[in-house]
């Protein structure tokens, strides 16, 4: 059976959607945490790396898990106790942060470092997604895995570039 | 909010026990990958960890998510195209690799090489839970987190038991 | 060949302390993260986790290994372009970040983000020894694994306590 | 100051060469364990991914690091008990096993499963440098990260091929 990487990839960019997530809010969380080491890089050479971010089908599948599960508590489907803890959002929870980890690492170690410190400096959508009271939508996994997608970001664009090997790759036996 | 342990854990044990996951069951898949290096324990001492393992909150948040996920794909509860990749088991999908690692790390990385093994060589209740044709019931999560499980059971017994510190613990400032 | 604990414990115990490590700084750490949310904890609270999370001997392992690849830098004793890399703490590393993850990954997702979070906001001892003047050690591991000894020593204390089964136990088949 | 990368791509590159670590080599490791899933797909089709995979700096980071501890034990130029422990590639270490997965991650969570079936079931390569009597080299950590350069070969060319966005990179807003 072929994967259904077209319908993955559609439910995921609608998800991101309906929560607010664009390019340019990614790229202004990535932005914020980078603009002193980077000084050069804009809002907007950051928000361009989420298309290549979203490329990844691990990236979809973690995002498509997570945001399946923040709806399905948001329309109370899902089992006791679970539903009870992913629409409060428990702190002794986890496994959001496993999921959004697990985003993280594919871009690195620093990427994971900085997934855990914007993690807990909330800002921008990823602080609104949090705290918003005009909805009632569960964002319990949403706000960890956009915190690592900004985090991926900032990876791809700032520490983790690939070398350019054109010169090189003939060393390798 | 108290966090809900003992729903939780009862939660993850009925789980178990729908399954076919005994503390003897676990105990064989790590007795048969350790036994060559540990010849002096038996299927006992193995099933004897699971309880041990079970103690760990970030154990059972993981296990009761990914055996939620599994019976809502088996109600045919899911969105598509989750619906689809969690029922079939697709190759790609990884997400329940993702949360049987997060298991095996918390007990080192011995554990998670131990579990890529056994993953791959499917044996016991894992083999049986991933072929099973008897039933309608998805195991697509359950499978690799048992296989975790039992990763975890070998490294707390054989290779990761801890260090008595009691004549040592002073030096420590 | 029967593994070293001993001389495991000592060497890291004695790498601790030319650091400046001890209970209380470890302690302090985590009460400064942690404080607002369990008001009630004492810095000497969270101090005495730190025998707990020495018992495990791959935190043992890990702890040796960057103690010794940062003596062997501060010797320049390392293969170039390492010695390097490591004696000037260059941004594009990551292998001390990896291994500070791998300690925090034993004690759950929650310690990876607090570990995040505290790498980035440095404070207190790691901040000393990430910016230290007066000695000429480097401390590239020493930092970041302190730091992961930190957010260890949070999530034992304060997200990660084991459930007590006493009354459970039984259920588990 | 800027990052070593053309040395480090060079001690990394003589690394492999010295150890017998070729685009064959490690094209066959990968063919090995996933022939039977992807029959058309060559040797040299798996080896012809291993340059990409050392484009990423995180890789040549960890490589570099365990081939320079690999270095100093058979130089026997590490600090006691760590001398003992890589030099006898004593099992309770898994220092090696913790970059090899750090290596793994990049490539995601069947890299990671994958890594861990090949580490235990040696073959070609991986094998020869866990065994090789002839020399006197220490390959602790060599054996496990060619094991996880394979596991990344054959993510990265069997499950893990990025999407083509180019008809869908419009719909991310």
């Amino acid at each position: 059976m072929k994967y259904p990487d077209e319908a993955l990839f559609n439910y995921v960019v609608e998800g991101l959607e309906k929560r607010g997530v664009t390019k340019v809010e990614v790229g202004k969380l990535a932005y914020r945490m980078q603009h002193r080491f980077f000084p050069e890089l804009t809002v907007e050479d950051f928000g361009e790396q989420l298309p290549k971010i979203l490329k990844k089908r691990e990236v979809l599948n973690i995002l498509a898990t997570g945001f399946a599960l923040d709806d399905l508590a948001s329309a109370k489907k899902l089992p006791e106790p679970l539903q009870t803890i992913i629409e409060n959002d428990l702190g002794n929870y986890g496994v959001d942060e496993n999921l959004a980890i697990s985003i993280a690492q594919l871009f690195g170690s620093i990427s994971v470092t900085n997934y855990g410190f914007g993690d807990i400096s909330k800002a921008g959508v990823v602080k609104k997604l949090d705290t918003d009271p005009e909805t009632n939508r569960v964002n319990t996994f949403a706000d960890d895995l956009i915190g690592s997608l900004a985090s991926a970001d900032m990876s791809r664009l700032a520490h983790g570039k690939p070398l350019d090997l054109s010169g090189w790759e003939h060393k390798i036996k």
